[in-house]
């Protein structure tokens, strides 16, 4: 429970589209919701349209690479907004480089920012959840979680990372009563960019199907639906894709 | 929609644990439930239960094995109750045998109960959801679907073989409209059964933690949140088990 | 060793290729080879090109998916050619169907072939291993081995269905002194019929470049790489690919 | 072929066991043996040991995470001993700390170790090997490079993302001849120090059956299998454990 007595979640990567609508879903079911990213001004029209909402939300700039940056917002969070029940990592890095290309600066950044990121973040939120037994930590996860590709040595090498240190936090935390998951959207997300991308490849982004892209909304769906799962039955991974995806 | 107006619900394999609580909890939400097991007359209790509440169930005796059997209920329900919406296929075979014990015909029940039962089962639900462009199938998977272990050389064969099954009925189904799940049941599942089963190994089950068994709910639970994706996310796979499980 | 002092191998699906390769690289290496297949007369031109290359050879009519003929064979061999010391299940059996076109005759059909047949020999193989404290089985895999996909249910079904069979019988021979191996192929194997395949659906064979298609013999070879593993370091499962082949 | 005519291997991570073992087996097929590890002069032992033997080894002084250490000694090598043929990526940073204990100082020393230095050293040997289309580069996995586990977080993270950068240079590079394989050994391998470790946590060592613990020479020898497969049937990915391990 916050001090307003509603439990907060906090979003990490609270970017334009999915975890924008995180937010706004667990606003919608009376969470206060803390958003993170790395300039925290940019989320100003998030919070109004979240409060013009009727729901409560904080932004802060969060560097989730830099251990000081975490801490500090997780300690001004817990302090003055109240206990986090909930803590989101979806911080993505989608790049694309041949090997040869790929520099060691890039090596080295994809990772801290997908997979680093999810360790601070994650053993931050675990430091508080833990002596209160109770609270749950979900990451988001990608095709590159699963299978390494020609071309994403970087990016799924850090998404593979932060599967494991999931998949770790899920056996080390599940017995302490918090709820780690992994959701690996295996799937483009409806956004301008990606209707552009995917248009520059050649496909008539109009003509394509209703709902052969995912939207962001669906997955703040799957990710609330995590968050109401009992502790009998918690998933720790699951996967969605949209119904025309081959796959 | 059933001819009452209602969707329509199939559970294959509808005992008295997890298949009793899915069809309670398809008719809590209004569908009426067909429940199918081997000797339909055992499901009156579960029918009278659901009428109780208010809900609308049919009981059918349906052996999943048997070609013309599966047939015969499917057309049955199609015919006098309505289409079916959503098919559940939650017929278990758990059984523990050294390979040396495992005789051909344990073998081939095994799998016949567990995987071919399966593909009758799927195939015509999706005989019947493919001309209309709509539908959910959905499996009941276990640990053993993802690996195998001594003593479990045939349940283990079985249970790959209905996710395999899933999985091109998936990728197959996904683009007609139909959504296709495989859902993971790492655990056992809190029954009197598995109670006097982990008693008789050592364990004091009366001082086991409140939700360390799975409760039949909770999986129920989750076939209705699968049921609920929008076709922008379907999830293909999730696996659920307890908090306090070590895995 | 056999009754002439060498070890005695048996492969089973000992048809044109992988099988017949098999066949010539253990006899190379001193084995007395026992081949089977459902037509035992269809080997007498291998068992031929085996003794005038210096080895031995003998062939029998073995329908894997009959207890009694997998029962008789291994006895037969046993009595009179010596204890097997290597046991080879290489039985395919790959055919892609939409799932409505798959008959439950077919899908039985496929399983029988492709998974019970290796229940049948690999559970006889291990009745006399066990005692003796020493052996080897292994067991071929394809790509569907590893994952389903739209055409491919029963298939898949049946090759997941092996290779959970093969992973719980490592589990459980593997301290009995037993090497069981599963060795996926992911990839065509250069045949005729592959070949014939290839170029009806529009490639160019006879531009594909060197390698580019795999040859039985190397699958033996991988198969005799692992019969040399000594017990401190065996390996349960490898895959196999072309170096061009795109996955 | 290195300046001498032979072809040319180098060990990254030839510490006293299984890189150890790695080299002297290429050593007695002929290969001019390179061997990097931190502080290089403690090679001077193994160097001496395969010269009095026959074969020619080179000590390096190598940091795996440095980049440019790492440039300097491929040019070394590439200049004045021979092109490089094999490469293998062998450094281990096994470490095991509860989450809360895991300073994020050690999170990013074992993944430099165990995932960037690998980085590093594939690009690096890709960068030689892909303009003379042929070579190989293998990287050692471990069990934690398939699933974390309670109190794996750094090291699992660190090994899945050294499998994935394995994958996708294997994805990128196979087709440009080059084969790049992921080995996983599961299991501990029979060290001075893992005896120690072993025996701390109350197993009599001196009791353990024959061959229960894997010889670094048998993981030298799946090297050097792998090395020696044809193009046309080239394994990614294969596992190792002693027969007795449970799994």
């Amino acid at each position: 429970m916050s001090q307003s007595g509603s439990p907060a979640v906090l979003v990490v990567g609270a970017g334009d589209f999915i975890g924008a609508e995180i937010g706004k879903r667990f606003a919608r079911e009376g969470f206060v919701v803390c958003l993170g990213r790395r300039n925290g001004d940019k989320l100003a029209p998030l919070v109004q349209e979240i409060e013009a909402a009727g729901g409560r939300a904080h932004a802060y700039t969060l560097d989730a690479r830099d251990e000081s940056s975490v801490q500090a917002v997780f300690a001004e969070i817990e302090d003055n907004v109240g206990p986090l029940a909930t803590v989101i990592f979806n911080v993505g890095a989608n790049v694309r480089f041949p090997l040869q290309e790929t520099t060691s600066r890039v090596f080295r950044k994809v990772w801290e920012m997908a997979c680093f990121a999810g360790f601070l973040v994650g053993r931050e939120a675990a430091s508080y959840m833990a002596p209160r037994g109770t609270g749950s930590i979900f990451f988001t996860g990608a095709t590159a979680s699963m299978r390494g590709a020609s071309g994403y040595a970087a990016f799924a090498s850090a998404k593979f990372g932060l599967r494991a240190l999931a998949q770790s936090m899920a056996r080390e935390l599940g017995p302490q009563n918090i709820h780690v998951a992994h959701l690996v959207i295996d799937s483009a997300v409806d956004t301008a960019w990606v209707r552009e991308r995917i248009g520059a490849g050649g496909v008539d982004v109009a003509a394509l199907p209703e709902d052969a892209l995912m939207r962001p909304a669906s997955v703040a769906e799957a990710y609330w639906q995590l968050h109401c799962q009992t502790r009998d039955a918690w998933t720790f991974e699951l996967d969605i894709r949209p119904f025309a995806e081959t796959w």
